[in-house]
């Protein structure tokens, strides 16, 4: 029943950005608040994208909501720390992604945290589910952790179908959103969503 | 396989506080930033601990510290709604309190997002993990959603397990973190951790 | 010299909001972190372009830029204090408005800080300054603490003058930017920029 | 009557920072909202201190609280432009200092947004302003962008005396502060700004 990973390390992914720590990062407890983690998550995301090709912020007519975001804090990090931050694809369905992301302080082989960020993809004019773009299907290629599972059809965890079926702004339900057997590699021949 | 709970409503949350939104709570996507929900559950928690009398942020010489949070997106809130934050306490374990959040907007019944926040409690000074306070255990009961429950012997969630065992700031493993089943009620006479 | 006004007092002020700190407010210091006073500045202005019909933050024609802000720190304010914001049109241009704004904590009376947020008011589309709407105008008359002003020619400060002229993407040199005289009331009729 | 400064370039500055944007410092309006530069100011600020030796964030027993700060917004920025901050001494006082600051897009020359930023030092443990420790005094001279200004008497900016007079925590009026030919004894006998 246990789906706690073990502590990851930077040989667990695949892309990397650095972000330093800015001075109201630290809370009162003289340590990273426990929502900067998040704003690391979703900047490495964002910065994947964009450096891609994929996402161009103001006119791609394609963009991702954040269906769901977890993160374990393991140990602490602290302006002026330099923070790096590792990102791979866990699981890439129809129309979601599911980022896992290590966070790192300084030069230590060990994440501080780690956690996931499943990104929904939806036409930006009508917040509809839509089947990732190829570009960004092929971008996701090299952040793979285990290139032979894609083919296999995997058990989608509840929570990421769930918050497919109900995602941010679209009153559409996809019942046949997080079946990833059948999304091949190359062009999304099966569209779905 | 399942760990998706429904959309939760109001009904099943015990305390409330409203925060109004903010200007740059909303990011690119004219919505509230994903991000900005933790901010939202670290300020209802810290609010309940603060206004039930258990914690002096400045004195206390037993604090919070955050083992994990996870956060489920279903509807969009954006600025200048009026977000209502319902709290109450999924796990109470030994040293540690799994609150669980729902983010409801201006008058909304059902939740726009919901999730989880662990509250490893520790000495201020040292950072290892220790008892729950008395007074904090009963400012915790009112949050109880099934009294019943504590008596039975639970499986613990690893994630929840293994964020203690490896909590913020502590080398320190502490194997009986989890088993709920010797948490009473009353004034924590099976003092573990 | 001196451009220090002394301490204001709610009295000063003609519109309010209340706005409740976060715990992420506070800083490593143990108090509300300088940055996050403009978080209050622009929500008061954002809420009171809302509340009084003028801003559709997606669709309106004209939008506000920031051309320039100053805060004056005094007392300090930490969570879970609650803050009011107040907001008075200190000085109303053709393309701008300068906005005072004082921040109180609890019940007092002094500001704990207070400065002001020149708006300049562009077109969404361009970014070029255009005058403000009527709509606007007769929103900021309630917010004038001296209702003689207007009518007389002002000397601009020079900050105000140089913001305008080289505000926020537009290339475009606006020379009688700053020049309050002739801005009459009623509808704008004579409309510059 | 002005006080307007022209658009500062690099030039003009003697310490610089690399800060990355992250994805929420975007606003509504898909540039860097107002309140994230005074994060870059105090991340400027704080990272020369540290970085320095000055300050030692958990146990220096003297601190800088914020008295005043004001930025003039000239040009945008935005996610996921790099923002490169420039920073020089522009008044060394008694017990204050005013940093001013550049903050610089990409490989711009010219400033995107300027201001200032004045830090009272203070004891930590009573909030007292006390003299600027002889290290950090040591630390500014780099910082200087007049080395001939030391020895003239220099009129105060009256907001600048008045900030230090009322600084934060301290109702402890310091008629010395602002002139900075006196302050006296252990090893700042001579040293002016």
């Amino acid at each position: 029943m246990s789906d706690r990973p073990p502590a990851t390390t930077r040989a667990d992914y695949r892309w990397f950005i650095e972000i330093p720590t800015r001075w109201h990062d630290n809370d009162v407890y003289q340590h990273v608040n426990n929502v900067i983690y998040y704003a690391f998550f979703d900047t490495a995301v964002g910065r994947f994208l964009v450096e891609s090709g994929v996402l161009d912020i103001r006119h791609s007519p394609v963009i991702g909501y954040v269906a769901e975001t977890k993160c374990q804090f393991l140990g602490a990090v602290a302006f002026p720390d330099r923070v790096t931050v590792g990102l791979r694809a866990g699981r890439i369905g129809t129309t979601s992604v599911r980022y896992e992301i290590g966070i790192f302080r300084n030069e230590d082989e060990t994440a501080a945290a780690q956690g996931h960020f499943v990104h929904v993809y939806v036409e930006r004019e009508t917040g509809r589910p839509t089947p990732l773009p190829p570009k960004l299907r092929a971008a996701l290629q090299p952040l793979r952790v285990d290139a032979g599972a894609s083919a296999r059809e995997e058990k989608v965890p509840a929570e990421e179908g769930g918050a497919e079926g109900r995602h941010i702004l679209s009153g559409t339900r996809s019942p046949e959103l997080g079946e990833p057997g059948e999304h091949g590699d190359g062009e999304c021949g099966e569209r779905r969503g």
